[in-house]
């Protein structure tokens, strides 16, 4: 591994762009989607066919490694690359949003935030600095800063607030990252302020004071609807630099992500296709399916024709099977196909942004999924 | 396909053979151990992957495949090799063993067993001329007979009811199987018996005299102990002919089947791979190794460097963490790793008869299992 980080956008369509970030590790075209690989594994896959699905780079949750198997256990072990098999770049995040949503008696002081371990009750204090050493001691290629994500809803002045912590501990974030990282890593600011436009304007030129090679947008799709999510993203890739990748957080749906990416946003990543695919549902290019459905208990036709993905080969009929009868190979087919679909819609946004026509790639693709979507 | 049902022995080393079963399928290389893939899908594994491990043969189960998606259902899918994606030969059991086993208010009666769902309490026939039925359906290339597995223990009387009963069907089964059988498929006896050596004597007799391209060893590993079963395995295949194919059903672990070889038996299903992986055991070429056990949160060493299987090369450690974390990646190596230790366990024996050495290499096998075995 050697090299620095760097993005360069290759072509624009209005306001998406498509590009490559070069990390030592490899490159990554963006848009790009990310699967989640939350306790280093994306959840009933293979990591070769991670790979072979097309993704150029994975999420890790430092949250989940850091109670278990631990960021010194893991840099021991020779790093999560090594650990998990996956020799392609590696996003984490800071593990904030996971201790809000998932660690029990949490205590947030400007020092930083403390609490129980979900696992086993043990008391942890993850602080900017310590959020940084853990992403490097686990080798993280796109590190984030620790942040608090405002709840929605929030009051102007609850969100102001937040956003004013956060903007310190990305201070100290920067500060931690440049002692301790290793060359050709690299650290994103994450953009806060709820749905107050003045806030988003807010956070995004705080950070691009202290200066980040990329930026996240934060504190969305948690519960303010698309539209609000649209226009929070809009404020903001109107503010931040275009020199620089812009990652819109645990987003989202096809009609998200393409939205998303028509208002700017290089970068994705959401636990919907592995998760979706482990409950039965799939992603397809002639929209959402159902697996579970009566419908398909003998229709022979294969997932998705549309899809280069294997596991997309599979006869309607099995995977309903599968699914019904609770099988590990129904959630290892459909977290396959769905991830593969992920890659392939990013692709397609790629080819269109780069043909200018990805306003009409666009609707096509929402128009097939409008028509699917569950009500 | 096309072509006849054949077996031939191609070396002997003592009692123990090495040979070729033929279908229209393909071949399969004995001693044949097969993976078991009850629900029409062996558990937590991709089909090319059961195929890489090196295993000729799989076991579909008769019970659960009739019940759910159901052997009409899955005829008019195309027949159970095209429904999941395995093209070579399958064995299916006639279903009674599960009847016993999993089935609520069974009732038998000379014409059949009669027996509620497990899944949904729906009333169900099993005669021998269904089960034949079932098993054509579903387009097994080597079919079992239904037979009742003798619960153990048995008094010698209530032993040879059982026995005669199941002759009774066998006969039976034969005739239906003369009827609705594709060219090429073969339909095995099962000897029972118990733990008593002139019963097994009789069985194998009686289902000689009714004439069986192979033959079954039913009613053990139920309890009875290895010695026992080695004795009636010993009895039973000293009556049996030796130019048709033994089978010893749902056995076992490496000591099982080795000793098993070695007093002449050809055949071999058990779901101890694949459930093993699933609850975090592996069987090794250096013995059994229970990946929950804490020594291995540090181990860097590779799961089995003897084994050629790529599941086998991820270290200890990582494998440690996923089993500890629930993951289904955990089982999907586990069960991929134990499942191709069985076929080089299999493939190990043949070559070891073939060259006259057997005893040798099942007894360094089974010393290292006994360093290693759960006490």
């Amino acid at each position: 591994m050697s090299g620095e980080f760097d993005f360069s956008v290759k072509a624009r369509d209005g306001k998406a762009r498509t590009g490559a970030i070069t990390t030592p590790r490899g490159i990554v075209r963006t848009p790009a989607f990310m699967p989640v690989g939350t306790a280093a594994t994306v959840k009933a896959m293979f990591p070769q066919d991670v790979a072979a699905a097309g993704a150029d780079i994975i999420l890790g949750n430092t949250y989940h490694l850091m109670l278990r198997p631990g960021a010194e256990r893991v840099a021991k072990l020779g790093g999560l690359h090594a650990f998990m098999h996956w020799d392609k770049p590696i996003l984490t995040d800071s593990g904030g949003y996971q201790v809000m949503s998932l660690a029990k008696l949490r205590r947030i002081t400007d020092q930083g935030v403390t609490f129980q371990s979900h696992l086993d009750g043990a008391t942890v204090e993850l602080t900017p600095e310590r959020a940084v050493e853990v992403q490097c001691l686990l080798g993280s290629d796109i590190q984030m800063v620790l942040d608090e994500c405002t709840p929605y809803p929030a009051t102007r002045e609850a969100a102001k607030t937040s956003l004013d912590l956060s903007m310190r501990w990305a201070e100290r974030s920067k500060k931690a990252f440049a002692e301790l990282s290793a060359p050709g890593q690299a650290l994103f600011g994450i953009v806060q302020g709820s749905v107050y436009p003045d806030l988003r304007d807010e956070s995004a030129r705080a950070l691009m004071e202290i200066g980040f090679p990329g930026y996240a947008v934060g504190g969305l799709a948690v519960g303010e609807g698309q539209a609000a999510m649209f226009d929070m993203v809009e404020v903001t890739t109107a503010i931040l630099p275009e020199d620089k990748p812009r990652y819109l957080m645990g987003v989202g749906t096809p009609q998200d992500m393409l939205g998303a990416i028509a208002r700017g946003i290089d970068m994705f990543d959401c636990v919907m296709p592995t998760r979706s695919g482990r409950h039965g549902q799939a992603f397809t290019w002639g929209g959402r399916v159902n697996l579970r459905n009566a419908c398909f208990a003998e229709d022979t036709r294969p997932l998705d024709p549309e899809s280069a993905c294997p596991a997309a080969q599979y006869e309607r009929a099995y995977l309903h099977h599968l699914v019904k009868s609770g099988e590990m190979l129904g959630s290892m087919l459909l977290s396959y196909a769905n991830v593969q679909f992920y890659q392939e819609l990013m692709a397609g946004a790629r080819d269109a942004i780069a043909d200018g026509n990805f306003a009409t790639f666009a609707q096509d693709v929402c128009e097939r999924y409008a028509a699917s979507d569950p009500d």
